[in-house]
């Protein structure tokens, strides 16, 4: 929509939804499975001329003219919004996946859309390669993954072949967790650099990157059916199974019930994160 | 709370929940105004052992015990979460102003909590200063302001005592344009830096930094009253106050409808957004 | 020189030397002061098909290639390098002010060239809005300044117009304090921002960046001519214009006379850094 | 030294300067091989309140005077500066490898020192994990390395163990090109994570980076025993060993012979950095 939905001129904001029509329109005619809405405009060059709150409820007005019309022509696909954090914005309201999903809780939007993920946005907003995925699955609203990737010490958007097993392995353990992606997928979005010029760099960028993921693939899967890690997680959830935790886990407990508990039980002792243990184990399966 | 409401021991968080009914009891006896949650350590430091979806759990559940004790001992004082992105943990959940947002939607509990930002923590999660204020401002959720700074090129908590006019010119704009921060306020949680060993450091940061706000303050009302730059964006927006603009901003317009109105008045008018005359007007303040 | 003179094929660097011979031939006719070295591809996209040693060799050689023909056509112009860290390249040599200058003292260039510093590149560089021209000015070897800016919370080349009062009081301070630019000066190499498509925004972005540089100019000299921020900093390092403190200041103390120094003096005081007031006197020129 | 050598009293220095000369008293007793020089403070808290050119003079004379002393009681053990460029201060004159060997060449001291390079400081520079490491490399300035290591998504110190068996391949091939790292080595500067609180954790880390480091050993010697990827860097920089490219390598070429090497010769030819069929190779080693 490049910044349509957000843009302070209504006309502007018109002329993209007679083009989010038209793409509806199509997508009904080719059986579109996933729709995606690109995050990367919607949002503000400077706080100087915006006027946020009005913006915002432009944007919810959009979306929801969206579902209608989705709705009115039979259309059966998943819609999804991209969180991007900025560039080629100051500031784009789908910031990341929890912000994306916050937006869609206030106004209503949060069963009419799934989120798309691309870790190299992720990583633009702060985050660590994998936390957006992760975030969006424990929402429950991980509906695809745009998998190309950045470089950490490059905070821009590079949009590069992911070539990291180690991240494309807890990826596709996030994904498996959460019993797969369909309807949407993995989808490069990714470019060569600037100085593979040769038509074969694109297939080997493909190549390699599939490659990658299948080694993510068979390492999530080797670490979830070898059972030690998600065994020492459950571990050290298990206090939540039963008695105070159980309670808490339901929601029926109290800061009395809890007084209560420390009164008879003491103060709690300390119990180690074991990090370096979680990373030496990972490592065996990479 | 120091981490204890996503403590995967459910021994931890009972005495974390003990802690806080003390807290509230006296806040009951002091007549207290506001309580921060500060979100400063709920979160996780390695995904490799943690059950986000499990923690988002436990955090609102506790969060609803407190907001049952509140109401219980019949306390009426404003409950704030402050958001922090990171530092101590890898990741915090209370990321930014929208990611609190969003979490208190998630889980109901969006009438029961508003925010106490703290703009060094916003610029941690990759904004600029003012940015988390006017998003909780938009959002309606602003309670208070934890009033320290830090330094563009320190990408961790310094808590210095804020001292550029420009930053707290476009906060205190924010502040009156949401009618003020009752019963919130302004908090200095800052501290001089690490070489300023005098007594009297700790005056001179204090009165520097009032003085800074208050020269902030004093622009921000000639900015209103003098009505030019809110002219500007008034004007900028104003193609929402009849039309078909007018059915987007009430969310009544249909993507049919602006299929119409394009098919009728053709392509839009590119308009400029005026960035450099805005900052060009707004530097005549500082 | 687009990353010519650090490509590993010797014909585009032969292309690269061609075309800067041209360029001193034509300096040569116009009668140019100065002639700058854009550093911003000089440098690698990825190590693994990089020999470091080898560019900086060749990236050295072809700028005394320069120099030598400079020379000979009896062209009587600054040769300045402007240094640039990253994007589009993960890493260009030329990463900020002291890199640059590491490389020239190391290949014995030093004298034959100074520094052209844009602040948006040093921003970039993890530093300051001022600190690149503070060092190279530190160092002899501050040229000429590229005056653009970028935004704290973008972390890529956004070359706006510089705006922020602060930031230019400071860059003139420090130009002042050397004694001025020449033959070099101050350039605008910025752009306005990609909303702003009116022609007159161009003439305001101007107009917007020379007042602020001219309020900086007259708020440098004010603060320069009172005296009081200079004095406080001439009192803070006085201590070395006497006794041990004048021997480490040129050169011929020794860690024998300081132990015997400290053995009958005893332990130093602490001394506060007062950075809150010297701040909150800085903002009563702003 | 705690920010000694350009603390703006004397005094301090001085005291500083008593305790180096004990430190060098006991290397000289203990048979020391390495003398680490940490710069983690040297650099200042703001720009307001430093003179640059003085404390980089002091700093310089204060290793002068740590060399004479070396000399005069006969230690025999390599002086090393390592790198660190902010926290605690806002910049620190160490900043990177390039910046310390800058300094060095300006105050004569490059034959008296090499490097300790500490990844985690190359990353909070704004570099990736091995490029300090490689840079100090290529200037022939890489003594020792600190192991430890950051995450990408946190801009401060945390001195992890090293658990990337990518990164630390990286290394250990940087390493063995340039024949070892002796008298320095590899040095575990890390601690457990703070939530890490079992005794054995400790063991468990520094078995796990160990291992970690084992594995890029192995992956190193692979790749160069293999040859596979030596031998395409080596053909891609092959124009420079004969003909006008031999000139440039031996530095004898000039800017009139390029241009005649063009005429002749015409517009080069567009070649492939092949970035991506790189990255697959190398994870094929690990």
């Amino acid at each position: 929509m490049n910044g349509a939905a957000t843009n302070p001129d209504c006309h502007v904001l018109a002329y993209a939804g007679a083009q989010v029509k038209k793409g509806l329109d199509i997508a009904q005619k080719l059986g579109a499975q996933n729709f995606v809405f690109w995050g990367g405009r919607e949002g503000f060059l400077t706080i100087h001329n915006t006027d946020v709150a009005a913006e915002l409820k432009h944007m919810a007005n959009f979306f929801k003219m969206a579902v209608k019309y989705r709705e009115k022509i039979g259309l059966k696909c998943q819609f999804l919004i991209e969180p991007k954090p900025k560039e080629p914005c100051k500031h784009q309201y789908d910031y990341d996946a929890v912000s994306v999903i916050g937006f869609l809780k206030h106004y209503g939007l949060e069963n009419d859309f799934k989120l798309n993920i691309e870790p190299n946005h992720t990583t633009l907003a702060g985050h660590s390669y994998e936390h957006d995925v992760v975030m969006a699955s424990a929402f429950g609203m991980l509906g695809s993954v745009d998998s190309n990737t950045g470089s950490p010490d490059q905070e821009w958007d590079t949009d590069q072949f992911p070539m990291d097993i180690r991240n494309a392995t807890l990826l596709m353990k996030t994904i498996i967790e959460q019993g797969g992606l369909q309807p949407g997928g993995l989808n490069f979005d990714a470019k060569v650099h600037s100085e593979s010029t040769d038509l074969e760099d694109l297939f080997i960028a493909h190549i390699g990157a599939m490659d990658t993921f299948a080694r993510g693939l068979r390492n999530a899967v080797r670490i979830i059916e070898d059972g030690i890690i998600p065994g020492m997680v459950k571990d050290r959830y298990s206090s939540f199974s039963h008695g105070i935790g159980q309670k808490v886990e339901e929601g029926s407990a109290s800061l009395e019930e809890m007084e209560d508990f420390i009164k008879q039980n003491g103060e709690p002792k300390v119990t180690s994160g074991k990090q370096e243990k979680y990373e030496s184990i990972f490592n065996h399966y990479i």
